[in-house]
């Protein structure tokens, strides 16, 4: 699964990665469905152990197209996990409040604390994805955002938060079928809004926009995955490995008892 | 379920309630588990209906002993919900700045808002719980806060939340079981601490402060459920059906789509 994460010294390039693409995963998606199942089990005791430990903290940034799975991912990949110790932080048109600051004091205010793991789904990002696609500030200002990302992410980073951005890359024929299926269905009309077309209409802007993004804030510390996510069995299994590697590569220990238990009697 | 509840013209007397039982339930364990799960199934519809409506708040208070099983019911009840419409809110020692304000100050903000339900992991309870058998403040301070409470989640519920609070009724004797499963359980040594023991000995005190609690803040806006806690698999089941019991009790229904979508075409 490493192939999907964006090498330091190369620029991608969106319209080249298929979306559509299994990697060299070896099994179709009955296959694919139990490995997430094992992973899964993992990942939940890797939670328990990064809760006990309290010492690392976890950011998982979620960014995609609409219908792109955000939501989808969420609910598989941490499906069982203890509810306590991970939270999902969404970001909603800015207050009047944020709007008075700079663009990552709502962020800051959520990330993880020790021990913690938080999604965001959506994030800091969409100040150089919409916000740029739609003019909502000037070139000078959102040009500048990517260094400032940058600079916010290594602080997080050196005080001991482990970042993992994804971006889901749906095709615009797969946006398609999944719009035409929420048209499809009446009990899901509430979520259907005719801007959301009006964003389809932008996809080009978009994809360019994301691929600036992620050329330009692909770090060491906090690294972009470009998850092919048509197939969204293979999206789940592409992202809860790269979770699960990099959790265990945390080497986290139980830590000791705080009292010395020996001779303890419980009466 | 209904017996739990705790009827408003009555007051209850732990010693006189049984943690081991499992009422009229027609069946053990593995049918009771079976009943969860379909509760489960309904859990999820009913939370993704409540979002989607936007118009009705749920907070779910949980205390209970030491041990009592609040983490795992959390784990258990909401298993498979969608983590972004689920929240849980744990209060730890206070803070200085909180410390500053009235108790309930810290409780408001993060109260739930709209479509969202929030368990409260500990709550504001514990102000007329720990505080008062541990003497944090006097008593002309925590005997003033029953009515506070009622007044304060009064306005909650005027302003539509549906309170659903459960106390998991544990017996000593399991409280002693469970903490020495965690005594000869090294990987559960770091959760062990010898405090644990001194609140221990204060098993009555703290049953003393239970009762009042409940019978002085049990109300037809917030009313209190006596769960029966020996049997984890019970424990759940009581929960679940309160609580989905109480959700489909709302009668809430998709909204309307935003625009009209009759002729959409997707291109």
């Amino acid at each position: 699964m490493k192939q999907y994460k964006v090498e330091l010294n190369k620029k991608i390039s969106l319209a080249k990665l298929d979306p559509n693409e299994t990697g060299d995963f070896d099994g179709g998606k009955e296959k694919g469905l139990k490995a997430i199942e094992k992973l899964n089990a993992e990942l939940q005791e890797l939670q328990e152990l990064l809760y006990a430990e309290g010492k690392h903290k976890v950011l998982v940034v979620l960014q995609a197209m609409d219908t792109g799975g955000k939501d989808g991912t969420i609910r598989r990949v941490f499906e069982g996990v203890n509810p306590q110790g991970v939270k999902v932080a969404s970001f909603k048109v800015p207050t009047s409040e944020e709007l008075a600051r700079d663009f990552l004091w709502r962020v800051h205010k959520v990330v993880p604390g020790n021990g913690e793991i938080v999604i965001f789904n959506r994030s800091h990002y969409e100040d150089v994805l919409v916000v740029r696609v739609r003019n909502f500030v000037p070139k000078e200002v959102w040009s500048k955002r990517y260094d400032q990302i940058n600079e916010f992410e290594k602080i997080l980073a050196d005080n001991g938060t482990l970042i993992l951005k994804f971006f889901l890359n749906i095709s615009k024929d797969e946006q398609k079928e999944r719009l035409q299926a929420r048209l499809d269905d009446p009990s899901k009309h509430w979520k259907f809004s005719l801007g959301d077309l009006n964003e389809r209409k932008l996809w080009d802007d978009y994809q360019q926009a994301y691929e600036d993004a992620i050329n330009k804030t692909s770090t060491k510390y906090a690294p972009w995955y470009v998850v092919p996510a048509n197939r969204k069995w293979y999206r789940d299994l592409v992202i809860s490995t790269v979770l699960v590697d990099a959790l265990k590569s945390l080497k986290m220990k139980y830590p000791k008892p705080k009292d010395n238990l020996d001779g303890v009697v419980i009466e």
